[in-house]
């Protein structure tokens, strides 16, 4: 069915154990099957399917994961949904409470004064809910409910007309059942109709694999991982989910809590759904029953999954740690924008005021909590950026609560600014909302932290230096290149040196040309980009007045290894490889020189590097 | 009380969201003081307290939170917990099960047939479980269960006199289930010495601090995250808060769990504890109780919290995005240690067969499902490295599901290696099991992926050049110092350089010491070391015959940056400074091209590191 699937299934350890685990349930006969409603006894008691599905759309299924049976209880949650979504949480409350009833699923549990069914999960509450769902007649209100349990399963469903039929020729109890709830005006059209939609709704055929898939969906916030479908709200899912946690095992609930410890629900016809949230969904099919009318070999499975493989909900992994990724300053790890040595000394100084944090990972309440308090706890910077390069997901909360710190550190005198956030919804509003109610309305996203840290140094420096060096470098003398020269050597070199402009946008060398030059750049602003995989190009530096450009691949004499681009209108001096070699027999003296001023140069970059490196290689901070 | 916190509370949203709610609440009055128990009506019905306790112990507190009360109800929980550890599972529930009873918590729900209590948050199953700890007197019972009780709250708890005489008169409704269970053989003793053990565990003395500590202490599974204490074990935790989240509040257990999501227990003297599971513990009191018997303004806060902080636990972000943080081969990616231009040639064509995954954060079982998937669609490589270092907990069915792997690709042929997971215990004995079944009993755990990395390439090149390049550099005319130098030049250079043996283990560079020479390596290896704070040094490169060694610091004239240390008695070529001055003169045209060749060996250095950056600015690969 899934031939997609099957390339890694020999060495799945996971396919391996849920077909060791029906191979060996296969042999467990205990239950019988259902024969209230007399068609579900036709079953074959030996069915038995395991199929688990993830929230990212893979399934493992092992057995009869294609035999069709029907729904029966089990649609009794997404019809909740359902009712949920046309009604709204609090009026559904009037008519379907949410209180385990203790009893088992067929006893009428109703609200002794205002006769409210006490759980939308016992067929009282069941057919209450199917009565709320909008509808103008019970053909719209059947076909509602079909499409919606139709894309919690990623298809189109059909009934099994020879179960509803059997089930509607013998079902007087949920009969009377309808009357009660009319009399209690639960119920306000023709009970008799709902009734109907109820039976029919039973009768729904799906799959195993359908259960898993439906489980899934739930665990996956109401989309469906399969299709990409909405289901249903993801803000249901978790009434749905409550009711499912306290109610969906008959009275088995407690017990289930107890050894599998996930919101499920099971159905006469033999299957069960379960939903670790967030997660996975499990589905399970096998016909016979135990006494709570849950299929028996089921429960077990279930039981064993959970144990197995650590599934109770109640024994998560912590979910706090290791939010903070990285914690620096400007001082230890600066832009990639080049600063003369003024600003440097400058930046040495003050870059402690300019603080980074690099969080990683799904930010909800606790991970942030973590994260707030750290930040709150210490010495307030002056700026402080925070990098969500590797943060996978961000709920309200966490939104919510680094948005009041952005604000209140603000209020302080601190910028905090936002970087590499563009995919997190949530936390790029938030920062659009500070944006706006910060002094200067000034922009304070980023897409890069390079980008962030550039401005803010910017603004230290602007600060910190009020008549800033000259942003030009009148004279060769004054270059790196010529260090240790003689006043006649510059000259002499400076002879042979090419004045260029280029104008803003423009490139000073191109990734992959020949390295014909070193080029000085005398006046403006370069950055130098390297193309990364699947992404923008990465800034590996910008060069302002005094930098060398392209020193390395000229001393290989190998391809131009990044682009450079001229970032304002830019004046340079060009020496050529054919001029400079001119001098190796004139004026050796010089040549030894200049070269040794190269490996300077290539020399000051590797410190730079090996320093990044370094940052890059600590551990993640805060490990609980 | 917890002055040490007290810097960051001004700035925190945490805590200012925690004080709105408390000042709002406290013009909050429905509800009554419950006087069932003469002593209880004493209390001020304004109290009112609202704690967080997170796993790595931080307290917010609010209001009354040192105001003592008796511990009521939410004893039972607590002693649920000791009744387990004394009996075990199985053995406990033989004597009180775990259903919910849909009644009120003073009801005699016992078992129709076996007089078993339904469970053991109602007053019958909590005398049932009081009866279950182990002791050879009622006095040490009880002194039992107030050190476990005490173990949670993290200080020693006291027995609140007045309050237990008070319900030892007045609790003759409890006297009578002590009969009816001695009746059915679930007490076996004295039935009323287990009742009054009872009235003393309910009239222990807590606060509102005290509550929201025990919370995080279950949250925590069962270790006590302010005094480091093991409260209980881990395996029982699961179950303690699962009768929690089917039984803890009374006859408002479903709609606990559908408007707050999470375990909890309230008592009739006003508190109220509610669980995270693996994040944190909240604890509210405040003696008005609603018709439920629960703290009506606990319910209402404890509903807040929930939403404001997406608390509810059938509402997760997802856990499963983002384990496998970077993939990549060593074709791209090498150890440190430097090869020959041959070595390298042929690392270049094979090293696709050795893959490195680096793993992050939280390894369960859906996680963890991820990473093998993907690792088992894939061809197999011969050398599989799996990187920890960014691992922050790994539970015992991620471990199971790695060793299985590890096992299955083992048997296809593909060498499977740990790296940095010495402080993930369960993985590390996985692997020490894995490898004690590797064919060869070979070390499969290194400290370093460097280190993996370079033992991967031996075996690698092992194979791949049968007969490899000598390892060692008999001629000065072989080394990138002197390429472009005429036969003459390279006598010339070599009568100025001195021959060094450096015996294993020795230096042949300090960090921090004057840059004196280059040093060329004839014969042997050595690595080059970078001291990183608070860690063991990181290896920046091992270096073999022909490289050069100490160049970038010659060249700046700097410090050495680095310490190289002799793997193997190692013979070397030494350029002293001195003597390569005394070229410029005599040899302008010698001394250029090594400059040159120089300026080239820094640059095959800084390509690395570019390189090795522009790995580490990718993005986690597993993005959903």
């Amino acid at each position: 069915m899934t031939t997609d699937h099957r390339s890694c299934d020999e060495l799945s350890p996971i396919r391996i154990r849920l077909e060791e685990l029906h191979r060996r349930y296969q042999a467990f006969h205990e239950g019988t099957v259902a024969t209230y409603i007399p068609e579900l006894a036709h079953a074959n008691p030996d069915w038995f399917a395991i199929c688990l599905a993830t929230t990212d759309g893979f399934i493992y299924e092992v057995g009869d994961f294609a035999q069709p049976f029907t729904i029966q209880s089990i649609s009794k949650p997404f019809v909740y949904g359902l009712a949920l979504e046309d009604n709204g949480r609090n009026a559904l409350l009037t008519k379907v409470g949410v209180e385990p009833s203790g009893d088992a699923f067929n006893a009428i549990s109703l609200h002794k004064t205002n006769g409210r069914p006490l759980n939308p999960m016992i067929n009282a509450g069941a057919i209450a809910t199917t009565g709320q769902v909008r509808a103008s007649s019970p053909t719209e209100r059947f076909e509602r409910i079909r499409a919606c349990i139709g894309r919690f399963a990623g298809r189109p469903l059909e009934v099994d007309v020879g179960v509803y039929e059997s089930e509607s020729r013998t079902g007087h109890r949920n009969r009377a059942i309808g009357h009660l709830l009319r009399n209690f005006d639960v119920l306000t059209d023709d009970p008799m109709a709902d009734v109907e939609v109820y039976f029919r709704q039973c009768a729904i055929s799906v799959t195993c694999r359908d259960l898993a898939v439906m489980a899934a969906t739930l665990a996956n916030h109401g989309l469906n991982p399969m299709t990409g479908e909405r289901a249903i709200s993801g803000d249901h899912v978790e009434c749905v989910l409550s009711v499912m946690a306290s109610c969906g095992m008959y009275d088995y609930a407690g017990g289930w809590i107890y050894h599998v410890g996930m919101p499920a629900k099971s159905g006469v016809a033999g299957g069960v759904l379960a939903v670790l949230p967030g997660q996975l969904g499990i589905g399970v099919f096998s016909p016979r029953l135990d006494d709570h009318g849950n299929s028996a070999r089921a429960i077990r499975v279930c039981e064993e999954l959970s144990r197995l493989w650590d599934l109770h909900q109640f024994d998560p992994p912590p979910g706090a740690h290791h939010a903070m990724r990285l914690a620096y300053t400007a001082a230890d790890h600066g832009s990639t924008r080049s600063r003369s040595a003024a600003e440097r000394a400058c930046l040495r100084r003050h870059g402690e005021g300019i603080r980074v944090v690099e969080l990683q990972g799904s930010l909800m309440f606790s991970s942030t909590e973590r994260i707030v308090r750290d930040l709150s706890n210490r010495e307030l910077p002056s700026f402080l950026v925070i990098d969500c390069h590797h943060v996978t997901e961000v709920n309200a909360a966490a939104a919510a609560l680094l948005f009041e710190l952005a604000d209140r550190f603000a209020a302080r005198g601190t910028t905090v600014l936002l970087t590499h956030a563009t995919h997190l919804a949530p936390l790029e509003a938030a920062f659009r909302r500070h944006e706006s109610r910060s002094p200067a309305e000034s922009r304070l996203r980023f897409s890069t932290t390079d980008d962030a840290l550039e401005w803010c140094e910017d603004a230290v420096l602007e600060k910190a230096m009020p008549s800033p060096p000259p942003r030009t470098l009148d004279r060769l003398a004054d270059h790196g290149l010529v260090r240790g020269l003689t006043a006649t050597q510059v000259e002499r070199l400076a002879a042979i040196m090419k004045p260029m402009i280029v104008r803003r946008g423009d490139r000073l060398v191109t990734a992959g040309d020949e390295a014909a030059s070193i080029i000085l750049l005398i006046r403006g602003l370069a950055s130098a980009w390297n193309p990364i995989p699947g992404g923008r190009d990465r800034r590996l530096a910008t060069f302002t007045a005094g930098a060398m450009v392209g020193e390395m691949a000229f001393a290989e004499e190998s391809p131009r290894s990044a682009t450079v681009i001229a970032e304002s209108d830019v004046e340079c001096l060009v020496l050529q490889r054919s001029d400079f070699d001119s001098l190796r027999d004139t004026d050796p003296g010089i040549h030894a020189v200049v070269w040794r001023n190269i490996a300077c140069a290539i020399a000051d970059k590797l410190r730079k590097a090996n320093h990044d490196l370094g940052v890059y290689d600590h551990a993640p901070l805060s490990r609980g």
